[in-house]
């Protein structure tokens, strides 16, 4: 996998205290930023809304292989696809990348059920939602459907 | 200061990720016990209720003096107390022990306001509550008043 | 799973600062309740020295199945088991379990691999940690082998 | 204080984990970002080295005022001056301002010692060190000395 496999990012500084006893960054902390990419790029297009939007998404499964490690002051660049777009749930695809380096530092994967605010029951995507996510779509094997 | 002269406690296990890169707990880290054994304090006295309760306490300024490190897998004893308890804030002061020491690895305080859940404007502590507190108000001098 | 398909545990209480702004504990966290556990019964059974020890563990993969949500100021058991014990990796298991409930609130893996404290390379599980691993080790298909 | 009261600078981004059961960023997290806005600035100076330098800081007291709420997705301006620069410590002063306010959101201190990193002891600040954070020095009134 290179940044060419994915559609988008989002840059997300370290932070001193995300290295831990062994001076690097701590497996934890990854997932920090799956969650920070993906509600971060759903927020500014538009489509969720913390406090007051519907649907909201939760989390269900995640996963990590970590390649290299990362430490603070690194910056990590946190590449977006998505592999499965689903009714109501999409299989985020994660690659995190620092400067100098094909390949990812880890690559991670996420999967978010969208669900009613209230009763937290899975709802179907709304339109605006999956036309927005079908641009980050990829097929399988990597490349553009 | 010793545990004596505080009126209640919690223990708080460390976690690995708690250590930092210089191989013990991140100065961060001592925040979040602080709140942690003020709301847990709270919500087992049933004054407190994270989702529907009013009223909610926000934190208006806190700080902590360092004076011992620790470190993971250590567990630490949360001693609270409450230097001042006004009408709808609270200064409450936590030291933080670790076996085998009178004195505190740290000590902090932490003001809560007690707010309106929904206009989170400052609201006077119920009488309930203002019960529940007193017991854990000391003099400025460390005697219970 | 229930908790007798597991071997050793830790109780872990949650922080305040777990809870998301979903009002339960952030996905992301379950992970460090994974690092500790096991980190933790390794120092406890006097084979991991973060400090100054050989070898030392490094994270390779992670994977979280979350089933039911937990949160803040529930208690949270992590049952720890072995699924593959290699000559110089680790396949744990650590499933969390909260009150009152059989089934666990969310399933997880982590993949150590120990290595060199210097050179951080692989080195082959020394005796004593695979003695002590043994009773960890369950068959595939949940038995103990 | 605005931010022309301070003297250097760093964004921080926020992490949707930041955000806490209330649905703002967790007073904790706050001093999260003075560790790393120090941290980064004094290792970007090309003065502190994590991983072998000598001297590393250790913190002694830190202190936040908090005046108005962030959230997550914000992004951070994390702006720091000196407050009193002795042989050894440092008490760095620093203020999170966001978009379209001119007082900042919070006011914090990090006091720092400056320790040799084998015996952990105080050390004199290094002439390199003394110059370099000299222009970040305010005399007690706000105002540059």
């Amino acid at each position: 996998m290179t940044r060419a496999d994915y559609r988008a990012f989002r840059i997300i500084p370290t932070r001193w205290m995300d290295n831990d006893a062994y001076g690097h960054v701590n497996n934890v902390v990854y997932y920090s930023w799956f969650d920070t990419a993906v509600n971060a790029w759903l927020i500014e297009q538009g489509l969720l809304d913390i406090q007051n939007g519907n649907p909201i998404g939760l989390v269900v499964e995640t996963g990590c292989r970590y390649h290299r490690s990362v430490a603070f002051p690194e910056r990590v660049e946190a590449h977006l696809r998505i592999a499965k777009l689903g009714t109501s749930s999409v299989r985020w695809e994660v690659g995190l990348f620092t400067a100098g380096h094909d390949g990812p530092a880890a690559e991670g994967h996420f999967v978010h059920v969208y669900v009613d605010r209230v009763t937290r029951r899975p709802s179907p995507l709304p339109d605006a939602w999956r036309q927005a996510l079908m641009p980050l779509v990829v097929a399988q094997d990597g490349a553009a459907p």
